[in-house]
């Protein structure tokens, strides 16, 4: 849990995720000796704000993005979204510019999105929800489990990961733009055949909380049936709790793998939350478990 | 029409194409021997559920998708499109689960498509048009003539190809998606100039049945000018049939040709058809003649 | 001026952007004798019809635009948009066909474009919009100063560029397409870590003519922070008016930097027009005159 906290406390809107990098950095450099593997490690401005681990020799890797949705400042107090920020009048933003600490409200008026902060911010600085954690025995809730908890599920991965490769990747919530140069890299390192997609998806009439992590059959793009067929046949021998999604709308880094130049097969796999894109997102821990144990389990038998 | 008869009965809904790549490696490997050139021939793992069949030294690819539109199953009986099929109350739709074979109905209830196959249907299964093939003299009607007749025609095409590409691609109908993978192989193998798209399009205001096959100026995506003006000169001297169509709306396997890294000139050449994305796809058998020739003829002189 | 006024009488719709590529390898070959280093020059059929001058040991590309929107003829006297024209009734356009010179008017009708030409146009046929340039001390007007300003930005920055890539892009305003080629190239040639997009954006509710050329914080797509806040500090240092623009819409070359495969931070400057892809877009002199400038710097400083 202080893990999790460390992660949500941390500011990384799309196009800024340097400070969640630094953090990722000093947790591997701090965590790696008591891991089964020592991964080489990848980052610097080769790489942008992205970060990768190289476990053994890898078939698979595992992606999860470290960004988060959020607002640009504008001018006139207007604040235009990065992502698609749920927008509710009165909602706490915070950031920072050259004057100093930012805390604000956003209100919608005339379609337009405006901030009440006493003074002008500086154009171009980023606004992120302001944090609040709140824990019980079953559930989490707090601003950017999506995708704070993929994150997660990946450090815990790294623990006993032999082969495969962990992937921190940025700008997934305003369309992409860093799988492209990841892939090209990690096909020309050591290239992958599969792909899986830590991530966090929807509550919806088809998934309820506490049933286990969601296997995404496809969303707005649909992974190759093939592979499907493979992972779910894993999962049921895994013996852990998980639930098979089927949707026409919404997509994640496996976009990106779709579309790229390498024959590369991918599944999202993620629990569910309720309140998606609001400062109070909701998963279930016991989800948030099966997750991990299920990743745990595919990257070992893939 | 033995031939295409065999195609229009395959199954291969986008993202699971394995039973059309099978089914054209086997007529590949019986067929050959009476082609003017053997082709080198790629398939397998590397290539996911393409095949690509390399003829001489190639300055032009030919490409053919071979999957189809078609739904995925969701849960509560109601179903998700893949690519955009046309729905009409009452359409029969076929496919397979653990459980058995699946023959049912759709119809649409406040915007949610539902099946009424009175079981449950696996998650994730994949349906698509139940198959009814009508023919006379002037015309072939079925489901999936969009693509099965721009496989059919590069199958003519091989017979006395002496440089070229023929590749058979996947995913087209929803956004693609083996195109970069191919282009990237083809590119760094026998690297090509040219490219035609042998794909099915629309009768509208300005295409006519049994006018010839179309040669598409423009569709959402444009062509280089200089490129089509070289293809209608040579159209215009073969004396075969053809019409030209500048629309504003749909894209095909040339949209990823236009975006790849690679400076590719493009064009889609196919006959026209009727009640497109329906189980009754209508088209000339002359126009499909005239594409048969006009492939031949382009192949020959680009 | 007698330089912009070359640019502005030249026809280079997307798709058909030959003529432009010849006017400018002319140019500089004329000029480059001038130009404090001598560039490698690279264009031909390998580029399709761009152009690429590498100077020196470049770690940053300037792009521009070399194409321009316009309409293609159907069938019926009907048109098809090319990017995105904003369309008035009774606007005088031009072009070209088989039969000879074409000029005439576009009139709306029941949401389809028409020309009034007296006899059918060649399906397939590009017009573009008639040109009138009005300039007085502190304004240019004219069609298409998106993107001949940008190019006119490029050719002076030539002048005394030392190193760096300037690059002539076509397909911009359709979509895209040889951006991807572009980078391709130039990452496997000399590589560059910044690129700096040369385009003329809109002026708004926070940017007026006069104050500067505009440094574009993000519009659809988002730079990277890091790079933003470098260009900013370089641009306050210059005492070179300039202006930061905050936008949620619209996009560049900059997005196929994005998106492509490349690790590379990329930002659009350029002065702002008024009646943006109408037949009298409007730059204030001025704010050209800081682009110029700007540009001068930054490739110096960067």
């Amino acid at each position: 849990m202080e893990l999790i906290n460390s992660l949500l406390n941390i500011q990384s809107v799309s196009g800024n995720e340097s400070q969640m990098t630094e953090f990722l950095i000093h947790i591997v450099t701090k965590r790696q000796s008591r891991w089964k593997v020592q991964p080489e490690i990848y980052y610097g401005e080769q790489f942008h704000d992205c970060l990768l681990l190289k476990f053994g020799q890898p078939q698979t890797a595992v992606f999860s993005h470290i960004d988060t949705i959020g607002f640009t400042v504008r001018y006139e107090n207007h604040l235009v979204p990065i992502g698609g920020p749920e927008i509710e009048h009165g909602m706490k933003l915070v950031g920072k510019d050259r004057l100093g600490p930012i805390s604000c409200s956003v209100k919608e008026q005339d379609g337009v999105l405006l901030h009440d902060f006493p003074r002008a911010i500086d154009r171009g600085t980023l606004l992120s929800f302001e944090q609040e954690i709140i824990t019980d025995d079953e559930f989490i809730q707090a601003a950017y489990l999506d995708n704070r908890l993929g994150i997660y599920n990946c450090l815990r991965l790294c623990e006993d990961l032999q082969d495969g490769w962990v992937v921190f990747s940025t700008y997934e919530e305003h369309g992409g733009g860093s799988m492209p140069f990841l892939l090209k890299f990690i096909q020309e390192t050591a290239p992958i055949k599969h792909a899986l997609i830590s991530d966090i998806t929807w509550i919806t009439d088809g998934i309820h909380h506490h049933e286990g992590v969601v296997i995404s059959m496809r969303d707005k793009l649909i992974p190759r049936k093939s592979f499907l067929n493979r992972i779910v046949s894993l999962a049921e021998k895994s013996k852990i709790p998980f639930q098979l999604e089927v949707e026409g709308q919404g997509s994640s880094d496996g976009r990106e793998i779709q579309f790229s130049p390498y024959a590369i097969d991918w599944c999202f796999i993620g629990a569910a939350e309720d309140n998606v894109h609001t400062p109070y997102e909701k998963v279930s821990l016991k989800d948030l478990e099966s997750m991990v144990l299920m990743y745990k389990y595919l990257l070992r038998y893939l």
